[in-house]
């Protein structure tokens, strides 16, 4: 399949706690990005911010100009997405848009959020903060919030499909493991089933070891078209597809609990795009904001059959030597997830493990892989295909 | 100049306090739109949602999915933007993109806000939340708001230019004037120049009646390519031209305080896109969030030489009647000013200036129209042409 534009330049931030301004945390993924590229900011058409929460977390928006004027950029389009938790793949897609039809020649895209209380929230402030993304009328009055709405559609599985408490705990401790290779992971170290299962419970059948935490974190990447690849340092990983796609909301709306039709729709749309079908992805960057979540949704990408989410995680086969690695840089459960920047994050490991070049942790022989990154009430998904260069 | 793509139906409330949640305030707006351009909803291949400060007015983000929900729109691209006060007009942009470049043929495009005491917030919260689109690490511990930061510049143009007191004045006795024929308008009846200068100060050299006020509601348009524009029922208005151009932050860090060039580069852009110059503008509505902006944004905009701003308004040059009217809406002056709804609803009055469907205010002739909308401290700015379809 023929690209449609080019991812030229990756960076990030290690994911954690960080106490910086967002324009100065975003700066630390950008300028990595810029100078792995080897492209001076002049060159740069336009800018495509991802932030989700800054106005409620610190009175902080209309950052892209902001955001911009900080890193040296000026003059050009800046504009701000905001999608919930796939707020930065919403700005990637336009991005991507924009150069694959002469809109712009060379861009920059990228994400930040801080959610950790270095911004003076603390985690049950945050928690109600990050619920607005969750139906202001119909949900947020019953008190749910995220964890509720994905133990919802957890529980919905292990009813339907026998999914099993040990099951959703082997899914943490693969991820774990491969976030116990990445530098950049906010949780760094290996842990055992038996960790997961005894942790507190946040809302069952979640233990505290099967939700993913809030993060502070940046990361950003540059995109060109095609044609201009080659004229950059850093080596190209081709885009070859981008799926979008909505569902109802709130919950209680839904067709089906556990059918999570965006990330189905998105994922057809972009499998068309490229060119490709379910069987020919390497790996994938899953949106494991819980246990469940990856389970869920690797049914809805057709990386596993229905039903066979938790069974495949328990057998290995998702882990970084099976037959279809996911979250190989430890996904948002060990890698963290610092909402607004996780879309662009999934980005930057795809170029990063397509160009072979993330040590212990890189899936061998990798060609072709996703990124699948959702928001809200799994309200909202995008799934990204991207290609080594030939 | 060939249409790049075309307005077929335009919808919006009346702007004012509105007691609705923004889903149903927005479907005030959406539904009139449809049904103005005579389509399905199923027809609509996505949706572009501007809405600022949701999360910080009503603990409300990831909106796009919901307002779509609660219209009826199913399984289609949602996406929310936010750009300050210039955020529906990204929206638009990206919508058009968009649709010009065929990757969806017809489009919903609009936005919402709820700005009154209507949220439970009061005016002082609301400037203190709304200030989050200043600069967060060197502007808002100052304590400059938005009223100040207008006065800073236009202080400046009238020690630059001569400008007055009563020629600020005189825009506002024009806006509200044409607001006053306008039955969506958040406030109705006449001014005197007495009456503004004897309104309170606010923030030197403005008092109370140089500034709009926070208002709530929604607007929305329909826009579809040029090919399918004859096939829906809305007589189409053609776009011809968008700029979008950022500007530094803070305000200390820019060149100079009345060029706005942010303002300058994105009317040349657009401009050059439709073919045209500030002469063959035949009317504008622009961001007159204060007196002064007004003043400044013309001059910007190539419609007065620079300097002229206050005396074209004493003079009547930008009168209904005059040489090229301006807000004939009666502007965010009079018309209202619901933060993410005011750039579709410049917009929507554009859209029906040319089809001459606007009654007592009807700019006379109008062929050739243009739409300012402003973001920041001048930091965003989208400026674009609309012609009447020959």
């Amino acid at each position: 399949m023929e690209a449609r534009a080019t991812v030229v330049g990756a960076g990030m931030t290690k994911f954690g706690p960080h106490d910086q301004p967002l324009s100065e945390l975003f700066a630390d993924a950008a300028l990595p990005a810029l100078d792995d590229a080897g492209i001076d900011r002049n060159e740069i058409d336009a800018f495509y911010l991802g932030n989700t929460l800054g106005g409620m977390t610190e009175n902080e928006s209309h950052l892209a100009p902001a955001v911009a004027s900080h890193i040296g950029l000026r003059g050009i389009p800046c504009q701000r997405f905001e999608d919930a938790c796939a707020t930065s793949s919403s700005a990637f897609k336009h991005a991507v848009q924009a150069v694959e039809n002469g809109i712009h020649d060379t861009v920059l895209i990228g994400g930040v959020e801080r959610c950790t209380p270095t911004t003076g929230k603390e985690t049950d402030e945050m928690t109600e903060i990050f619920a607005s993304a969750t139906h202001r009328q119909y949900e947020q009055p019953t008190g749910i919030t995220f964890p509720g709405v994905f133990a919802l559609l957890t529980k919905r599985h292990m009813y339907d499909h026998g999914t099993t408490r040990e099951q959703l705990a082997e899914v943490a401790v693969k991820n774990q493991h491969h976030g116990s290779m990445n530098p950049r992971a906010h949780f760094g170290g290996d842990a055992t089933v038996e960790d997961v299962l005894e942790s507190p419970i946040i809302a069952d059948p979640f233990r505290l070891m099967d939700c993913c935490p809030f993060s502070d974190g940046a990361s950003a990447v540059v995109v060109t078209s095609a044609d201009l690849a080659d004229s950059y340092d850093g080596e190209g990983v081709m885009v070859t597809g981008i799926g979008h796609a909505t569902d109802i909301v709130p919950v209680a709306d839904k067709q089906g609990l556990t059918e999570t039709t965006a990330a189905r729709d998105a994922a057809t749309e972009a499998y068309r795009q490229a060119e490709i079908d379910a069987d020919d992805v390497d790996f994938a960057e899953v949106h494991d904001c819980f246990t469940g979540a990856e389970v869920i949704a690797i049914e809805a990408l057709g990386l596993v059959p229905d039903g066979d989410g938790g069974v495949a995680a328990a057998e290995g086969r998702t882990a970084l030597d099976g037959e279809t690695p996911v979250n190989p840089s430890g996904g948002l459960k060990a890698k963290g997830h610092p909402i607004g920047a996780t879309g662009t994050a999934q980005i930057v490991e795809l170029t990063e493990q397509l160009r072979r070049d993330v040590g212990e942790r890189q899936v061998e022989d990798a060609e072709t892989a996703i990124a699948h990154n959702l928001g809200g009430d799994t309200a909202t998904t995008f799934v990204t295909v991207m290609e080594a260069t030939p």
